[in-house]
């Protein structure tokens, strides 16, 4: 079959992660022969919101306002601020913590060869939002690779030059995982920031 | 995060069959961080294929033009007039076998509880098709549902009072397929629908 446009379709929907050709075909037909309603409204949503979606003032994180929900709650606690390195990350962290604090995303991680150096993670901003004093905590929730802990190490300098103090969430074996099937360099780590029990 | 926009998108994209809330989470935070440019095209693919796409005039596949491309070709073999559920089924024929002839789509099979008689199906269109003389064979293939077969019956009696010639396609053992998983009634059927080898 080479509709065009049928075909169009097919291939576009191909540009959503985790589609492959088969399941872009079964959702054009889905659509076109049980949901023409369901994909009017998600062709309408996908270009209100690539049109209107962009970025927080404050702390970067995806909002078609200027401020995002989090940032103008005005009942979070603004003395702690959490680095993450994406808003997918932001989410898991609201979802799964009861942190009450506020956040910044970096859009990615420190990464020269790619072109993302300080001032495409917004380290700027960072450093001003630590300048206005309010800040007590800064809480590094980047991912534990090579260019996470860099970048982890960057933002703790920036903060040791405003005195303000940095934690980092703790790594090791995941809660229901098995010593004996963790990797060798999670359990060496693990094994070497163990804790003294009070 | 109650993000207005960004939360309808996640919904909106649920309505895709394979995607629950966290592929489509997923994807929204892929095409917002990564892929503007996959999701405006998406978002316009999607509303001009849901305003564009129709049924083909003689097969009701779908098109966006009067006549699909196997109608409109003419270098088919207009006395071949396969029929077929779906425009999923047809695509999967054409992919699968070198067939020559042409297709006619139910979109459905006779299913009176949920209002699906010969008219939604279509079969008032086919009827004036047989009568117009250039068919010399129908091929049934139809699924081996209840409702599938019911229809199957239905099509070759209309086959039938039309002096048409009618197949049905072959169902047994799949290919591949070992008789020892080979389910019951598959097996069954294969059992007594032997022929007779030359």
């Amino acid at each position: 079959m080479a509709e065009s446009l049928l075909h169009t379709l097919i291939e576009t929907l191909c540009c959503l992660p985790g589609v492959g050709r088969k399941l872009a075909q079964l959702m054009a037909f889905h659509l076109l022969e049980r949901d023409r309603e369901g994909g009017r409204r998600l062709g309408d949503t996908l270009l209100q919101a690539m049109q209107r979606i962009g970025q927080c003032e404050r702390c970067r994180t995806l909002t078609e306002e200027a401020l995002c929900d989090i940032c103008g709650s005005g009942k979070r606690d603004s003395s702690q601020l959490c680095i993450v390195e994406t808003p997918s990350e932001l989410s898991a962290i609201e979802q799964a913590t009861d942190y009450h604090g506020l956040y910044f995303v970096l859009h990615g991680r420190l990464s020269p060869l790619d072109g993302l150096g300080p001032r495409e993670l917004g380290l700027d901003l960072l450093s001003q939002r630590l300048a206005e004093g309010e800040v007590e905590e800064i809480i590094l929730a980047t991912n534990p690779t090579i260019e996470g802990e860099a970048t982890a190490h960057f933002v703790s300098e920036l903060a040791r030059a405003h005195g303000v103090r940095t934690t980092r969430i703790a790594h090791g074996v995941p809660l229901g995982g098995e010593l004996e099937y963790t990797d060798q360099s999670t359990l060496a780590h693990a094994f070497g920031s163990r804790q003294l029990i009070d």
